[in-house]
């Protein structure tokens, strides 16, 4: 493990996408696993993910959410009672048919016990509606017992073809909130407050920008009524869909007949709303900060912030600067700062410089002999790659400040990309050649599925959304493939 | 749901099993899902699982370890590549065999796609070690990269056949710890240091005193060469199991060809080690204290510390009695307490009373008129059904220490009871007596599995463990069995 460098890093210009998983890996974020599709989330990426996860968590319950677990399997006639969500999710199903294995008669190792049949398969659950509204079916009697606001951190699998780490994984973590409402303006508000919530997040704590929109019908969840989300650009200007919030009308409530007597007594279907993000996040920060020398993390998600390297020749030296950097550590400590000294005696410095550069930590202090008489320390930002000389006396405030620095340039940064190339197009031929130069794309659009589906055939370019906030849409026009009236324009882009 | 008072519940002494069952649906912690053997953990049992999660996993990492995440499935031939450990859990395996569902050709909704048939099935993980040993294989070279030291959170599904809420469930959240190391001495110091956090957690948050051993070669976990366990007693004088921790010598490390280059450069097998608990410590939590009026919660675990219930007559008494409680919620949450107002309109106070009892709430705190001209409030303990009348103006500090006293004296109680039934037997008549009426027997065994087999076979107990604390027990004395010679006592019981 200890031969990594960046040097052996792809550049980011010739093959984002080599340098993309070559990242990940050499970073020690996640790797593939044995089995395929399947991710192992290394210490380091796990650790990123954990503050994400905490963040959210707290996100969740500030907003009246409490989280609960439901069932890792699906009875598989489950999946069919809501017909556009089967027709969604079946042909990516892990399925459950047997419950015991047993030595091969034959003598080659163990086999499927063919006796352990299961009466009806099991799904490994893609997504929870249908368990989880089988469940409230019994907790929701009258008006009384909503709103239902639940949220559940859990693994979910899509058998996907294609995977790619984080990105696109058969297994992967999220988190799925369900809530369950009396009336359909209530499930409306929830949906859109928590699709700002993830907004939120990913402005404040993830520094990157996030356009705010409904999915077209054709991209929307299969089961809802309306899809919002938030769309976020890569560097080589394609688009992620980093969250998604899920207005789900009565279908789940009809699907399993969830009704509640209000306050007159009357039997009604209740209201549903769905949202999650996933650890797909984690590539979606990668891919908006990082550079060719690899990761680089905003402070609020960094699970390093500081990282200290000695330079000594003598163990003299050593000690002594050792012994300084832990006083320093403990004030840095004392403001909120978390920081590690690596004291590792068999590397170099330049070799630890490069690899806390490959793991993104935002900020390394260097404190050399020198150092140590003129009371100075050697301070390097990692995300503008900038130098300095600091006073070991106002270290930690001046780290703090700097670390907020750091997340308002590091979010300003990415926004300027992001707004340089959201571009308004209004003739097929410009949307053509745009395309292949990245970017959101803002036309006009004529609003049907059919214009929708030729624009991606022709261009492998699809509706991200239908923004609500980061650009002004609302205008008349005429579509840019079918030339039909349009009164606001959408975004389309290449996506991930 | 509102319906619910512990008046319905089942009387402790009448039939055990039933109350507990009883307690855990109604006091709103698990139910059965509509997946047989699966449940679904409730929002109030889930925020205590929560706590539960948030104080062992920060123990994890104050004593060096990590977080990762390893896949959901294990390829089949993993399973079987130690000996022992596929023997342990071939029988209970959920097999993943397809990857599709298909509309069903005579069109009765959907049906496993044949032509989606896996290669390889795939194991549902009932433990991780093979997938993660696999995965250390590529991150272990040398002795630089030991002691490799990571925590994993996850669900687990082990296909058992009688499953109760939270002791025994097809699938149950734990935490698996897997640690690589250079030498035997340090994987038996790592396996014995976390039997130890174990029991720390169990004795100073669970108030449940345990007693420290090994587990008897029968007992072992599959393919480990020394299980150490913490073992509860509970209420109705049956053992519970609430966590291992494994040292398993060279074996998976052999399994899956894990080498490391010491010092000398020589190559040498890695030594690991393996520990969890999981969600049947909710199942031991509840059988350790409650009552029955419902749950008893140790205050460090619960969700809510002090319930505050207002009683009234007119809308101005209201007011004035919810503002109050605000400031003294913002008083004891000033000093660490959690607290809720229950403000619910449409319930009496006796009905919140009963409640709030169900679930196990430490401390409540009423108010009505008269306390309000007073300036006291009347405070009721759950554990010992005592009420006082306190001060408001010393409220949040005779809280904070009362909650304090509370778990210290739930603690002693569970350990005089546990005490009190550790009984030495000393003839085979004493102990087909003693074990009908519980406890833990105390007697001298042979050391062979043949009697561990005859005296289960007779009486349904087992060893429990071959204690390390808690009792002195290394003297001389005959088998309690089969009369031959034996050096220490050991622990039999029933258990769950």
């Amino acid at each position: 493990m200890a031969e990594v460098t960046n040097k052996e890093m792809t550049n980011r210009e010739e093959d984002y996408s080599k340098w993309y998983n070559n990242l990940v890996v050499k970073a020690d974020l996640a790797e593939q696993s044995a089995v395929r599709g399947c991710m192992v989330i290394k210490p380091y990426g796990y650790a990123i993910w954990e503050k994400m996860h905490e963040i959210l968590d707290k996100m969740f319950k500030d907003t009246g959410h409490v989280n609960a677990y439901f069932p890792l399997f699906i009875p598989k006639s489950f999946l069919s009672k809501e017909a556009e969500h089967v027709e969604g999710f079946a042909k990516e199903c892990a399925v459950v048919t047997h419950h015991r294995l047993m030595n091969d008669p034959n003598g080659s190792g163990v086999v499927v016990d063919p006796s352990a049949r299961l009466e009806e398969e099991l799904i490994v659950r893609p997504t929870s509606e249908t368990i989880i509204w089988n469940t409230y079916k019994n907790w929701i009697k009258s008006w009384r017992d909503l709103p239902v606001l639940c949220n559940q951190w859990a693994n979910v699998v899509r058998w996907e073809m294609r995977t790619r780490l984080f990105l696109r994984t058969a297994e992967f973590l999220w988190q799925e909130g369900h809530t369950a409402h009396a009336t359909r303006e209530e499930a409306v508000a929830e949906a859109q407050k928590m699709v700002n919530v993830y907004a939120k997040f990913a402005r404040e704590y993830m520094a990157m920008p996030v356009v705010i929109g409904h999915k077209s019908e054709t991209e929307r969840f299969a089961g809802a009524l309306d899809t919002y989300s938030i769309e976020a650009m890569m560097q080589d200007g394609k688009a992620l869909q980093a969250g998604t919030s899920h207005f789900l009308g009565q279908n789940f409530a009809k699907a399993f007949e969830v009704q509640y007597a209000n306050k007159e007594g009357k039997l009604d279907y209740v209201w549903a709303t769905s949202w999650g993000v996933s650890t797909r996040l984690m590539g979606a920060l990668i891919m908006s900060h990082s550079d060719n020398n690899g990761l680089v993390l905003p402070p609020a998600l960094a699970p390093i912030q500081v990282v200290m390297v000695p330079i000594y020749k003598k163990d003299e030296e050593h000690s002594a600067i050792i012994s300084r950097m832990n006083e320093l550590k403990a004030e840095m400590e004392q403001v909120g700062i978390s920081v590690k000294i690596d004291d590792r005696d068999n590397l170099r410095p330049g070799f630890k410089f490069a690899e806390w550069e490959l793991k993104g930590v935002p900020v390394r202090v260097v404190i050399g002999p020198r150092d140590l008489e003129s009371g100075n320390v050697e301070l390097a930002r990692r995300d503008i790659s900038t130098k300095e000389s600091v006073a070991q006396a106002s270290l930690a405030q001046y780290v703090k400040s700097l670390l907020d620095e750091i997340q308002k340039q590091m979010y300003e940064k990415a926004l300027k990309f992001r707004d340089e190339n959201i571009i308004k197009v209004d003739t097929w031929d410009e949307f053509k050649q745009q395309i292949e130069k990245g970017g959101f794309l803002l036309c006009h659009w004529d609003g049907t599925a059919e214009t929708e589906e030729k624009i991606k055939e022709e261009t492998k370019a699809t509706i991200r959304c239908i923004p609500i906030d980061s650009c002004v849409c609302e205008e008349e026009g005429k579509c840019v493939y079918s030339g039909k009236p349009s009164q606001r324009r959408v975004i389309f882009a290449r996506a991930y």
